[in-house]
């Protein structure tokens, strides 16, 4: 039990820097580095600058592998800041748990790359890998938050593309409607404290850049053909806008017959396995994810 | 992937004894001990007939302890059919993975001894671990099927008694609602190889005895009101006539913030994590399972 674990990180979040209104993008970016800075990376990981598809990337290794396979790894950031550093702290708390290797993918961001600039990227990738002889049962894709939906959507479009899907989605409180028609996205205003309803609507116009949000790339939740799909975990907290963007998903995903966990945490915030040092539920819910992950890839 | 496995499980057990009509209860039980004496119980834990409360019991230990703490089991059987010994392979399977003891309730059966001597039983089980000084941060809740439902029951008497609530509720399947008003229990109807909606009508009335089922410990997937409730997973298969009570309690739990994962696996029957032998996926959710109990009791 950390309900006081839970209540003192929720005052820490509230009390917090706010949203300010209309940012330059220059400044949301800067902000998110600083605030996602405060994460600690875990020591015992070889982090390794590499490039997959044409974008830059960061490999993440563990010092012994234990198993192989890869996991394609995509950041947060509303699809408009962060990189893989801002993420780190979750791909190497991954990679130490699961003794799998990582690769973080520097994904190409809007306002000056929108929809489906980040999902073409998160295609090539994943398609590099395939190129280079990687079997797409040795592979995973993880991301958070926008990074998170981006398991979702580049699987689809891998598949539709006429590829193989990977072995497994897990996604730490994934944005997965840009129509934001969650009920949670009125229930949790308020106690989200993290993000406003107004605040996702600017950063999404930017991801969008005028398409119609009601497609299957833009809102999975609501307008994905999931067959074929690996087996996914989804892991969000009930203090979030984005908790229905999880709970729909997965009611998408049983409906379509395919494996999904869906592991909610009662009052704690976005992404909250990032937490490490406030809440002993981020390291647990690291671990059921580590161990999900490892039983769909091979071992050795 | 073991989509070979599920398609060949299914077909199985489709041709297997199917529901007969009315039969007298001790034809039923006789039934049900001969089909779960079919799932083999793990050599590496040892059990012993004890009792609890004031009913028997088995308690069931693994050969090395590494995790303080008891698993209370509650076997399944729509109430009326079962014991200790045909649940033991689920049982038994969890000690081995945990590293934990369980003591598995004998509660009485309906029509014998309806609706609520079950969970009476259950309560009177856990008071007794708590009058011999257990810590209730120490002992979680397990159960198949009807014993699913009754991890649930048990720990809402129990708490509405004034106790304190355990550290965690495992439920493989459970029956939540004897309103049967899930929707499942329509569009499952034909594809569920295992119930049918008329089998389930008539064993619930046994267990009803009259009672009207609109009650929180009837359908707590419905009506319970779960303050206070520890972490809860529960596993389920898309082709139950019951999936939708699993999906419902876990709706329940988030609005009432309650930790809660909902790990459902496609086109796999009843109880699914009790093929062990027959499909990957029941090893891999009970290792899941494992993970869980084992996160939520004192080490050593």
């Amino acid at each position: 039990m950390s309900s006081a674990q839970r209540a003192a990180l929720a005052a820490t979040l509230r009390n917090g820097p706010q949203d300010e209104g209309e940012q330059s993008v220059e400044r949301m970016r800067a902000g998110f580095a600083l605030l996602m800075a405060g994460f600690p990376v875990p020591e015992d990981v070889r982090r390794t600058a590499t490039s997959i598809g044409a974008r830059p990337a960061v490999l993440v290794e563990p010092l012994e592998r234990s198993h192989a396979g890869t996991i394609l790894y995509f950041h947060g950031g509303s699809f408009s800041l962060g990189s893989p550093e801002t993420a780190m702290a979750l791909t190497a708390n991954l990679v130490r748990r699961t003794g799998v290797r990582a690769i973080s993918v520097e994904y190409r961001l809007a306002p000056e790359h929108p929809f489906p600039a980040a999902i073409d990227d998160g295609v090539a990738a994943y398609r590099s890998l395939l190129d280079d002889g990687a079997d797409p049962g040795s592979i995973v894709f993880a991301g958070d938050s926008a990074g998170g939906g981006l398991t979702v959507t580049v699987c689809l479009a891998a598949r539709d593309a006429g590829l193989p899907v990977p072995a497994a989605l897990l996604a730490f409180s994934p944005a997965l409607d840009h129509t934001r028609s969650g009920d949670s996205m009125r229930t949790k205003e308020g106690v989200d404290p993290f993000f406003t309803r107004e605040g996702m609507r600017r950063t999404g116009e930017l991801y969008l850049g005028g398409a119609d949000p009601e497609q299957p790339l833009l809102a999975p939740a609501l307008h994905a053909d999931l067959r074929g799909f690996p087996p996914m975990l989804l892991q969000v907290g009930t203090d979030e806008l984005l908790l229905d963007d999880s709970t729909r998903m997965a009611a998408r995903a049983r409906a379509q017959e395919v494996d999904v966990i869906l592991d909610v945490v009662a009052r704690v915030p976005h992404v909250f396995p990032a937490y490490t040092g406030a809440l002993d539920e981020a390291g647990q819910a690291l671990d059921r994810a580590a161990l999900f992950l490892t039983q769909h890839l091979p071992a050795g």
